[in-house]
């Protein structure tokens, strides 16, 4: 289902864009398959498999014996040929066919998530395609890829909400277990095991699936939950998220233990996270189609480092989809490591964190990480946006 | 442990191989990272990240700051440097320093378990080393690659052989649950209820493994079991494996379900039975350091075709380790699809399957797999050797 509308979908990409087809070219998908291998077929593919989608709307596979079947199966293409020796054949004689004057194919400087292909199959694929005179054609299929990933349906914006309403469920689950003298991983153990307990997949590595921070002098982000014990007067954040259907959630909360005679947080982490709330909101704000990334970014980190915080030395937000960092546009500043992405335009059907975070010394850090969609006007929540402190009791 | 063992072995292998330096590259190693980072670093990488050994013996991380301290816990590295905006600068200084004649880097046409680079990476990493009159210096670190993977030492050996293990006792538990009216997927249910409550990881999709097939018509292979219902006289396989501390087991078993009034399977299975047992036998025989894997895959491929039989239409016998199919050297034809795997000798310690078929017409497909290690003198069985028809009561 999810496979003929993706598949659709980019046939109409095609279009857009002006390629004549798109190729994706992958192997051995269990040690390292092309990332969008599941917008085109279920489970893992052996021997090299080629995807290919013509402007027409044309969809055709050629793949190992042993897969057609599964490919056939989704219902997405015109043909599926088998190969029991080689690709090589098949292939060429389906462009040689087609004759498209551009094949898209996926790499990516830039991107990670339209960098599906190895350099081994792309120095394979300019043989390929030399031999009948179309290596000059190949072009990267990164706007595609990325509209694909960016531009969510409903169905898919309809798990994300799904797996964001589980994981609000669950932070306010553990709440209550946050007391001094916990340490982090009782309280990373207590997530998990509520997580197992639905039947939802961690929507990162567990060993960091929550992240669970208390107190000044942690790890700060990446980390497992430590033997560190919960005191009162630490600020403590946490970093979480579940799969449904294969589409994460990311949301981060921040607390604060309260210390004997206090009801509420003291004026320091008050400041901070009251600096924080107002960084998210005014982000929110700045977020429409056509803006870039860049400048989302640049408005919340200067209300940061202007209430005299430090700034945070990472993006404000990311995408998010079948992997918690999940597209090509970036609410992030122009730095090496982020090429190109932060200079994207927002587009409709585009799901971002944002995610600022700022210390306040001696007490730990403070972060919130909502949830947003953009719209043709703005954007809209898609998580409850954290605009108190939960305390917990001293 | 694991890390340092093979980052020790890396710098061995430069020395081997003559190479200067061994740099692998990588970002959002959750999307697509190279199948090579586990020897490297635990859990995941964010952004992008280099791993470099030398052949002195020194080695250097650039990672980005949240994943500095894990990288550092390893003890694998002199240094660990961290970034925030850019990996570029203490990349490029740290080559700058140690001045390599060769960088051997992380791609091959021909070996998807060397082949952790994506193009994009690598077209950036051209344009970095580029800057410092170096982009002329990179080579394929193909061999030390797979050496690294295929010289398994004693612990990864004693993993595998645990999962043997139990892979085996799930196969002697699931024997007795076969019978006629029994459908392909109640025997998988009924195998994963045992692996889930062995606390084992599945050795590859979970949605195709087991693969169990009955009868005649069946997919054959790579695909899940169905409810094709289990009918005396049917020759049944199945197709299994578990991890154990992240390494694999693979095998298959066939048996037979007696017809009313048989105590043995007929001629036309046993023959075809007894046809895979020589064939294996021989494959094994043949095996030891320095004979190449086309060689073995052709002594066997002979038997099956000489007794009549059409040839299977895949490779005799694959390496496995951290992934099912894991490594270069291959026991297979001289097959596009395969490439060079099948001329490179074998070696010590690599860890193979030996698994031929047959089809049985009108009964099923015939198939063992068993998994042997390349010794000095030869090659060891680490499994037990499938040598009778498992009869199910019909």
């Amino acid at each position: 289902m999810l496979i003929r509308e993706k598949v659709r979908q980019a046939a109409a990409l095609l279009k857009e864009f002006d390629l004549d087809c798109w190729l994706t070219f992958t192997r051995e998908s269990q040690v390292m398959g092309d990332p969008v291998l599941p917008f085109l077929t279920t489970g893992d593919v052996t021997w090299h498999s080629s995807f290919l989608v013509f402007k027409d709307g044309k969809a055709r596979a050629v793949v190992g014996r042993y897969d057609q079947k599964i490919v056939e199966e989704t219902g997405a293409y015109d043909e599926v040929q088998a190969f029991v020796t080689g690709f090589k054949e098949p292939l060429q004689a389906i462009l040689k066919e087609a004759n498209p004057r551009t094949i898209a194919v996926n790499f990516s400087r830039d991107s990670e998530i339209c960098d599906g292909l190895t350099h081994g199959l792309y120095l394979t694929l300019v043989d390929v395609l030399g031999e009948i005179g179309m290596a000059g054609r190949i072009v990267s299929a990164e706007r595609l890829v990325s509209a694909l990933r960016e531009r969510k349906s409903a169905a898919e914006i309809g798990y994300m909400r799904e797996a964001i309403r589980q994981t609000q469920e669950i932070f306010a689950l553990v709440a209550p277990f946050i007391r001094p003298g916990r340490t982090e991983k009782e309280i990373g153990d207590f997530i998990t095991a509520e997580r197992v307990r639905r039947g939802l997949p961690a929507a990162w590595g567990a060993a960091s699936c929550p992240a669970v921070f208390t107190g000044p002098d942690t790890a700060q982000a990446h980390y497992g939950p430590t033997g560190r014990t919960v005191q009162p007067g630490h600020v403590l954040n946490m970093d979480f998220g579940v799969k449904v259907e294969s589409y994460c959630s990311d949301l981060q909360r921040t607390f604060y233990v309260l210390r004997p005679g206090e009801s509420a947080a003291p004026d320091d982490v008050r400041r901070g996270f009251e600096t924080i709330v107002r960084t998210v909101e005014a982000a929110k704000r700045a977020m429409k189609p056509g803006v870039l990334g860049l400048d989302v970014d640049a408005a919340a980190r200067g209300i940061v480092t202007a209430a005299g915080y430090e700034e945070f030395p990472h993006a404000l937000g990311h995408q998010v989809g079948r992997f918690p960092h999940d597209g090509t546009a970036l609410l992030g500043p122009a730095w090496e490591k982020y090429a190109r992405k932060p200079f994207r335009p927002l587009e409709p059907g585009m799901v971002f964190t944002i995610e600022p975070r700022l210390t306040v010394p001696g007490r730990g850090v403070v972060t919130i990480e909502n949830m947003v969609v953009v719209t043709e006007t703005g954007a809209a929540w898609l998580s409850d946006p954290q605009t108190e402190l939960i305390l917990a009791k001293g």
